[in-house]
């Protein structure tokens, strides 16, 4: 770490992103355009995100497995939408062991056809399905403009690709799947998103419906972070993937997909990140927990040092830090873990060891009023309660920060002073996808999802009457 | 699962292998050219062996990362023996976004080079290091023959990378990680491996020494079932990783890099698997323990059921599986268990209810002797104690077969007849490149590594006088 300020969040929200990411070490650039290397502080967040999801995934009914990062281009087209959608995106090994390839194989952009192809092979009957598959893999998409985690060429996310006897049973599991994808991001990473469906414009290549959870940044820009598919009988037919079913009828299964990756992690950084740096959900943090001892004297660090280790040990179901760096000050310390989002620190001096009291400084709320003195007594209690009060803090705020920017609006002048001032609108829309692409033109704004809405009101835009609520925003 | 019986293990050792992986569904061939996808029974055995290791790595002070897949070609270039021992097994990306790269792109066959040149950027002075990084990663290598587990152009591993400042810290960094993989084998997947170093003709391309573990195969084959290198500066010099040490003199780093493949799998099946099928150690098993309840009424099935949610909520610590397929006979169950080599099976029929006992049959040991029953009371202990004689006594097996399979020799032409009849041979051995290759033309025996072996001998070979030991062994 080095002493320099971020650039001000406020003024360059861009800016202090990149900076942040590179300097609490997270992620760093590859040699390779647009390509990342995720540093250990970044990955062990990607550990712990992957250890929540899964568990969900594994309480589903999933199991997982490993498909390969090669496809035969000719798979590629045999769905058209599908195709179309990723053909500019993709990369493309011609030679192989010094040969030119009778067939390129592309790199993996997701793996619908590879798995739709295996599933073919293994579904027979009715008592093979469902089938529900999840994979932990990375995927590469030829992006040009890219951002750290939220847009490089190589990605790491997991992708369900599940086959249904039934288009109801389909239909409902990919609702599971973006309601899996809700619980994690609002219980695991206190990031309040919107989740719904998206519009035709902006739906998977190939899919019959997409839905999306919608997160808020802290500049006010949505970020789409993690998604679900019902792909009805399309990729079942360019695949044939079929099943007998009881009546001895061979029918085509449903299918659905549903992915979540890195990107994730910058809707984390985003969500809460302050003017200090990182500041990381509890629940997911690298180390919830760092302590810092603080001596002047070779007997003051014995003593010191022998209460740290009490705790540590006391403490021992949470990821707890000791920052034994010689040389530095507790200041220089403070700051680096602040930058770093350790959601609490704990200050032990000899003062403390004699007063029989822990100094607890909270990240999310930074100063004086994030400041305690807890008993020695009962730490162990203690300690994860706050935790605990940190992650409900961090969502309330992030909820609150979002409801307070949107707005809903009856017309396109005041659509356009929100989303380009003031954050998102929430709008009665009735579907036209010429008027939303004309919008997109005109305001940089997208259709991020359909809102969860009851009742009737009139289409901000066109007048007509409609029963549909969206949200607009400009996304990442 | 059909009911063909598996091609004889004894005459055809390989085609029963092939035939295992598939019919267990461990694996399955991708329709890429040598390429697999591993099926969810194999990858849960992956995610447990992944899980064994990844604690040791976290116990010797390694953390995860990851690092990018594509590796622009001209790194490749930079150690001489790196590139040599790589070219002719690269997949190349030429085109990028529907474009003609500028410069080739490699998909990583092990990175070495991309992970040294991001050290280059991190590692400025002695405070920095050591650098102790992990990554788990898919790797591919164009090979042209290919073998499910054994040997695929993708594969899936962990390759752990690390930097130091002393010559004497990586050599012995590179001994301790070669400790931790001989650990994870013999205590975990009960593979009594052998580990030492490679030959000079056998070691990793760019590396100054290799370490392997090595294991024999039912068929007494011999397998590289993980490695261990000693890197010297040949990368630190190629890649500029240097840093300042405490008197300020800029010096090269010395590193290490070490790996373990989903070969290990191929390594497990073919240890200890028989004529029925896998055997799987307890301690990775995906299930240790299957149950299956019979019964002909629903008033059995009710009464059976009961005690079979008693057994699976008292074993709560260990992986279990309750068979409740219907409309199968518990004979075909039976089979497909032991198929997929599930340790330990516990038979609960309204018999065993009524007595207060369980019904249990060890997979190592087929047959009456290795059925038992035990008291219900108490099974919560007696089930544990069950699975840990197992996985002692696959050990002791595969120990026993591994030493009986053993033979020194003093001359060629018992070595010739123990490399081709009986096993491995374990000779004096001079070193001398030339030889080496000669005795694999001629027998197809390879170098495996050197013994751990004190005093002195005469090299079977030669007649000259040497303080070494070898194992020599046709190889997979």
């Amino acid at each position: 770490m080095d002493d320099k300020k971020l650039p001000n969040r406020q003024e360059n929200f861009s800016e202090w992103y990149n900076q942040l990411v590179l300097r609490a070490e997270m992620a760093d650039y590859a040699p390779v355009r647009g390509c990342m290397v995720v540093r250990p502080y970044g990955w062990a967040l990607w550990e712990n995100i992957q250890a929540a999801l899964d568990k969900r995934f594994k309480a589903t009914g999933h199991v997982n497995a490993a498909f390969p990062l090669l496809i035969p281009q000719s798979f590629m087209t045999k769905e058209k939408e599908h195709v179309e959608g990723f053909s500019p995106e993709l990369a493309v090994v011609t030679y192989g062991g010094g040969q030119l390839l009778e067939e390129p194989l592309v790199v993996r952009p997701t793996s619908e056809t590879i798995i739709g192809t295996m599933y073919a092979k293994w579904i027979q009957s009715y008592r093979d399905l469902p089938v529900l598959i999840n994979q932990w893999a990375n995927v590469v998409r030829w992006e040009m403009r890219t951002k750290l985690f939220l847009r490089t060429l190589e990605f790491y996310w997991q992708e369900g690709h599940t086959a249904h006897a039934t288009e109801q049973e389909a239909a409902e599991h990919t609702q599971r799947m973006l309601n899996v994808y809700t619980d994690f991001a609002v219980n695991e990473a206190a990031v309040p998103v919107l989740a719904g469906q998206k519009s035709d414009s902006e739906k998977f290549a190939g899919a019959k419906a997409t839905y999306s959870i919608e997160a808020m940044m802290g500049d006010t820009k949505a970020l789409q972070a993690g998604t679900s598919h019902f792909l009805g009988q399309n990729f079942a037919k360019a695949f044939d993937i079929k099943f007998l079913d009881e009546n001895n009828q061979l029918q085509y299964c449903w299918t659905t997909s549903w992915g979540l990756s890195t990107r994730f992690i910058g809707a984390i950084i985003m969500t809460h990140g302050d003017e200090q740096g990182l500041v990381l959900p509890p629940n997911l943090a690298p180390y919830q927990v760092v302590i810092v001892p603080i001596y002047r004297t070779d007997e003051e660090k014995a003593l010191v040092i022998e209460t740290v280790d009490k705790i540590v040990s006391g403490l021992g179901n949470l990821r707890v830090f000791v920052d034994r760096r010689e040389g530095l000050t507790p200041g220089f310390k403070f700051n680096d873990w602040e930058l770093k989002g350790v959601p609490l620190r704990i200050e032990v001096g000899p003062k403390d060891v004699q007063n029989g009291t822990l100094a607890l400084a909270r990240r999310d709320i930074l100063g004086k009023e994030g400041k305690r003195f807890i008993p020695m007594a009962g730490f162990e209690q203690a300690v994860p309660a706050v935790l605990a009060e940190i992650q409900a803090n961090m969502l309330a705020k992030a909820t609150k920060f979002r409801d307070e920017h949107i707005f809903e609006v009856s017309n396109y002048e005041d659509f356009k002073d929100v989303v380009e001032n003031k954050g998102w609108a929430k709008v009665w829309w009735y579907d036209d996808a010429a008027n939303e692409a004309k919008i997109k033109e005109e305001t940089k704004a997208s259709l991020r999802n359909y809102a969860q809405t009851e009742g009737e009101g009139v289409c901000f835009y066109t007048g007509k009457k409609t029963n549909k609520q969206v949200y607009f925003a400009k996304g990442y």
